[in-house]
């Protein structure tokens, strides 16, 4: 950037609307539609946070969420240690019409991150930004020189991630049954289009992964529940009597309950499998986060191997817009989802994969992934007693052994939807137990994720929380 | 890199095999050895490209591209004008197993690049590396700290895109309308799946893109052929009179052949969509490099905005480990295709795509596109020329106004798989045109990408080639 054309912007008559949603929203459309018509000029230097946060008496953390807002949608850049330029001179119609300013502040969208207590959101500031700059910098220079890539995904990184899985997840790996994806999403619709046909019978946990629920409706395949009870976790006599195509788990973290199964259960499990000829599809989002020992063996490490489809994101792990995760195939399924990888998907960039090969290769994943594990551990004890203290009769925890986020049950009378969309409007990302289930049989409570969110910021969102709790009936 | 710890490594007995496929393949299997045994030590400085290629009698293509696979698979690091250097100690199990080996060395798979006269293969030499690299670091240092993100990709990009669009092929487009995909296959893979279910009827370009006729295939939709006859392009009344539920079609260059639709063309085929309620899947995929006038108005600009699912990549026109493509949808199917990606793919790494709107949004991406363009012409002009006086009673060229590659007709007697599998033992990337039919109303004939290679590589592809036809019959 050129610093003689750098010139500091004053605040002036930066106008939030109340109309505009959350104080973080006002914001980004304020400083938006200054850019936008030109008011704000090319180059210029916006005020620190520190000193917009004073000026409109905002918090430091709304000025920073709308500054981050707006680098992402490109009329902002940030310059390490010196602060946030005005990026470019829009023309108008990189306004986005009305339809799309809604889009943003509707609660359904983007920026959840920016909302205290939403679950499976990491602690970013912890994240080793300048090792992993580094790690981008190194292999950036060659990456757009490459040509055509492996269909499976960066061979460096699949090695890489052989190794870490078989010596942190009892995981049979080798780099040849790895396919890296986009993340879990796309991990399990590979899985579920290549085993699956319409019609198929999947059985899946209750409560449970929703959009894997919604994937399944979307694909015509049949739901079978299998209830969660908890502390006990599923009935495994309901998994042997089934005459599914296909099981989907969670076993290591029930998702969301954080129940495990024991080695026996899981042993039955496998033999059904086996014996029976259907697919496990196993979904280990993130025992790496499990507090109170090791993780456990996998169902596929357990002679699971030719029964089981494990799959895992490292979006928790390290952060979420890197997007990349990954599935372990037996033998057997390695072509076939080969062939159905290049007809749904050719691949994805290589860049963010060489950086992570390298970061995983070197071992600063796994030092990332111990240290993260002690602050979670942290969090979610201070979370805890912050709630046992603050709400005491009301919120009752289920108890876990990990994870990034906590599960409690609501008493009689309490609809967590109604508490949840009322905890939306103000900044909270509170999820409704009762939305992880399909039907009606719907145990009422609350999801907080607690790995994102320091002592404040939980202190705050607790807060909210209260008044929130007074006033929805 | 600590420079203390470089060491020049010595050449000394690296032995290429014979049985380790091309020399290219041999040299990447040779130093990859010494590596994993320890033998070439961390950070150690490998030959320069120049210096090894003369020591092994080698082209120092060859070695550059060995080089380029070992920095892909992690083995290398390369420094900007320094040199090539052992990345880190890999331990023994990072060798692939049997079977990944022969992988590597099957002609099916990567490394396209390094074969001349591959399709779709860019003029990598002329990517404007430095200016990218720059982008990419300006955004690394958000990047992740940046929460989950929209779903239909960067709202900077999309900004981009539409307005590149609208001016340079006039698509009628606003960014709330598009989606970036993970490439072209991506955005076929989605929409197919949103708008048809197993038995809808597909009409589909013979010869056409056989990765979409196989998606048609794997996804158990019916498939109807839709014949081009040479320079005329396909009979529209074929399509009128057609009760298929969507049109597949390249109508700006036909692919592979390179027809393509006059206006009139295009008008009658809107209205068939439009009056009988189908769709079209426009797939816009180089038009950008029409060589003899500016891009066609698409089918979507012409009235088509409702019926038309309009398509693109980025992977020809930058390079093709970014993979990056686009979808531009009719407002009706804005929240459906939403939905799907949902639960498909929950959206891609965010650092390529802010790179790229940046590039695109201060104008580096039209003057690429306007270089290149310049660039393909040539060298399409070149391959003709060589080849009418190379082979002038064999290869007969099929008129086409653009692209990044030629269609060349073979007379009776030749089949083109044949020959293009014997030319691949020759490391060339020729395509064979019968492969882009489904069935056996072929044309024999060699489709030849230009657009990756200069005239050097031209003539010693083309000299390549004559030994081929020689000994192929």
């Amino acid at each position: 950037m050129d610093g003689s054309s750098l010139s500091l912007i004053d605040i002036g008559d930066l106008h939030l609307k109340d109309s505009d949603g959350t104080r973080q929203q006002a914001l980004f459309f304020a400083i938006r539609k200054k850019i936008v018509q030109g008011l704000w000029v090319k180059n210029g230097k916006l005020p620190s946070t520190r000193k917009l946060s004073q000026a409109l008496n905002l918090s430091r953390n709304t000025v920073i969420s709308a500054y981050e807002q707006l680098v992402a949608e490109g009329y902002l850049n940030s310059q390490k240690g010196s602060g946030f330029y005005v990026a470019v001179e829009l023309p108008e119609q990189y306004l986005p019409e009305p339809n799309s300013v809604q889009r943003d502040s509707s609660p359904k969208t983007n920026f959840d991150i920016n909302r205290a207590f939403a679950p499976g959101v990491p602690d970013l500031d912890a994240f080793p930004m300048a090792q992993w700059q580094k790690l981008l910098a190194r292999h950036m220079s060659r990456t757009c020189l490459l040509g055509n890539q492996d269909i499976q995904g960066s061979w460096a990184l699949r090695c890489a991630l052989a190794n870490y899985l078989a010596s942190s997840r009892s995981v049979s790996c080798s780099p040849e049954r790895i396919i890296i994806t986009s993340g879990a999403q796309q991990a399990l619709s590979i899985a579920t289009m290549v085993t699956l046909k319409p019609g198929s019978k999947v059985l899946m946990e209750q409560p449970g992964y929703a959009q894997m629920r919604k994937l399944i409706q979307f694909q015509q395949y049949q739901f079978e529940p299998l209830y969660i009870r908890e502390q006990l976790g599923f009935d495994v006599e309901a998994v042997t009597a089934s005459n599914a195509d296909a099981l989907y788990v969670t076993p290591s973290n029930q998702y969301p309950m954080g129940t495990t199964l024991n080695t026996e259960q899981r042993g039955k499990i496998i033999n059904w499998a086996v014996q029976q000829s259907r697919w496990i599809i196993e979904d280990d989002y993130d025992s790496e986060f499990r507090f109170d020992g090791p993780p456990l063996t996998s169902l596929q490490g357990l002679g699971g191997e030719d029964c089981v489809i494990y799959t895992g994101t490292f979006s928790r792990i390290l952060h979420p817009s890197i997007r990349l995760g990954y599935l372990v195939l037996p033998h057997s399924l390695i072509e076939p989802f080969k062939t159905a990888r290049h007809y749904f998907d050719g691949g994805l960039s290589l860049l963010p994969q060489l950086a992570l090969a390298e970061f995983m290769a070197c071992g600063q994943f796994t030092s990332h992934v111990r240290r993260m594990r002690k602050i979670y551990q942290q969090r979610r004890d201070r979370l805890n007693s912050l709630i046992e203290t603050r709400f005491p009769h009301i919120l009752e925890r289920v108890e876990s052994d990990g994870g990034m986020h906590s599960v409690y049950l609501l008493p009689d009378g309490y609809r967590d939807s109604d508490i949840c969309d009322h905890a939306q409007q103000h900044n909270l990302g509170i999820r409704a137990l009762s939305r992880f289930y399909a039907d009606e049989q719907q145990q009422q409570g609350l999801v907080i994720g607690f790995a994102g969110y320091n002592e404040t910021e939980m202190e705050k969102g607790l807060a909210a929380l209260s008044k929130v709790l007074e006033t929805t009936d």
